[in-house]
């Protein structure tokens, strides 16, 4: 193999598999290449991944030595995907009877998945969370692609106990409306082997289902490291959580004149710049 | 940038975004070279990721021409991914009090997911589904990463109906026991434009889900053009469902010996040659 295909090779395994450590031994054999022009390839792989802003390729030297891709996202990206997400909760067809808005769209799409999970592991993968949890069932395709970019297992938590699930822990909590009892319920083997988790959710009004999931956490002695919530209500502005990043704010919903107000959360912080995330690893 | 740097550039955003089409002025643009240049480029990327048997690079000419990249799943990965999920699922530590089997784990595992999604694309793609629908909670991510890889609409059904989905229609069917009567819902909003999907689920005992997925498309005058799930049971031998394709195949849980008998299903067809699923419409 030449360069020119070998870095292709390369870079298709590295964007397949974000999070894999791969082995320079092996894909020097695999190549048919020398070490040393391998480690040339993964240079200029790493450089024109990081002039793009897809993300960062890691080394680490010794016995398990390898490379691997972190994706991440730039902070102009960031700031992109929350304009193209507040722009399309504005569409006044999504307002429905009561005042609800559609999103089902929002979360069916796996480009937009793919952006908001990339945004997601890049706010807190420095954290070390080892598994991403949400509550059934719209929850599920935002943790699934965070959990993807982090190369870590989902835990879906469910609404009630199934018989294929085992033995569970249970938890009732308080409704967002306060009004009703709501349960929450998990596999005892779901969080075995992990200790630091991160939660993730599509909606939050008072937040009440990300409260029951930190709750939920702590009850199996497992610490939440952060939450991630994509679009959050700015009424109640007393959410039954404290810290929590949230992408899109709905200001108001006003069904008589058909119009969603909507603008980036200021809960959205800055993305850490690439070099902050990678240099400091990079052998 | 030079040659080597721009297949690097390439291959990432077909990798990144499986089945999105580039247009090729504007990537040359973007990479400051000549149309002809990018010819090879193109050329050359798609040489080694056919011969990785990663996929197919698609081209068509005309004004709105450029390249995309279909994901394919070799034959031999195929069997390798059935073989590895076969020898999974006889972990005797599944079993569950009743017989069931703990399949938690396997519907968390995004690398699994991937090549889980892959396969079905593979498998359906020529079919032309539009969207790829699938029943809360278990069936989600199967149906994410399948519908991500065929860059189509994730459709999810519920349990039951929500506010916050407006307008639904509402079906009942009969359980995997034929003892209860389930209900699935779906929103009015989620098939519009859809003409032909694939479903897809975790697991099949006597197909009643899959049936009734199948059932509801039709309600909303939507082609079912595939099945695919991920696990079946011999028992009952008869499913409520004629055809479908599946990878894995329970023979057999015994709970006092603790053992699982797993064999690859007769379900799971040869995957066609990536030759066969590009090559005509190559330009």
């Amino acid at each position: 193999m030449r360069r020119s295909q070998r870095v292709v090779a390369l870079t298709r395994r590295l964007i397949e598999e974000p999070g894999r450590w791969w082995n320079l031994d092996d894909l020097a054999t695999e190549f048919g290449a020398a070490k040393s022009s391998l480690s040339e390839d993964v240079a200029l792989v790493r450089e024109v991944l990081a002039a793009e802003g897809a993300g960062v390729v890691e080394s680490r030297v010794g016995a398990g030595g390898g490379i691997r891709f972190l994706p991440l996202m730039t902070a102009g990206e960031a700031t992109e995907l929350a304009n193209e997400l507040c722009r399309r909760l504005t569409d006044p067809r999504r307002i429905l009877a009561g005042g609800f808005l559609y999103l089902g769209d929002l979360v069916a799409d796996p480009v937009l998945l793919e952006r908001i999970g990339r945004l997601f592991a890049t706010l807190f993968r420095d954290r070390g969370p080892e598994a991403v949890m949400t509550v059934e069932a719209r929850g599920i395709p935002i943790a699934l692609m965070t959990a993807r970019a982090l190369r870590v297992p989902l835990v879906m938590v469910r609404r009630s106990a199934r018989l294929s699930e085992g033995p569970v822990v249970t938890m009732n909590y308080l409704s967002s409306s306060g009004a009703r009892v709501e349960t929450m319920t998990l596999a005892k083997k779901a969080l075995e082997g992990v200790h630091r988790l991160l939660i993730v959710d599509d909606f939050m009004r008072n937040g009440g289902s990300a409260r029951g999931l930190v709750d939920l956490a702590r009850e199996f002695e497992v610490e939440p490291v952060g939450v991630g919530v994509l679009i959050e209500t700015a009424e109640p502005a007393e959410k039954r959580l404290k810290e929590y990043v949230a992408v899109a704010l709905i200001e108001q919903v006003d069904v008589d004149e058909r119009r969603v107000r909507v603008r980036m959360s200021p809960r959205l912080p800055g993305c850490p710049p690439a070099a902050a995330a990678g240099t400091s690893r990079l052998a």
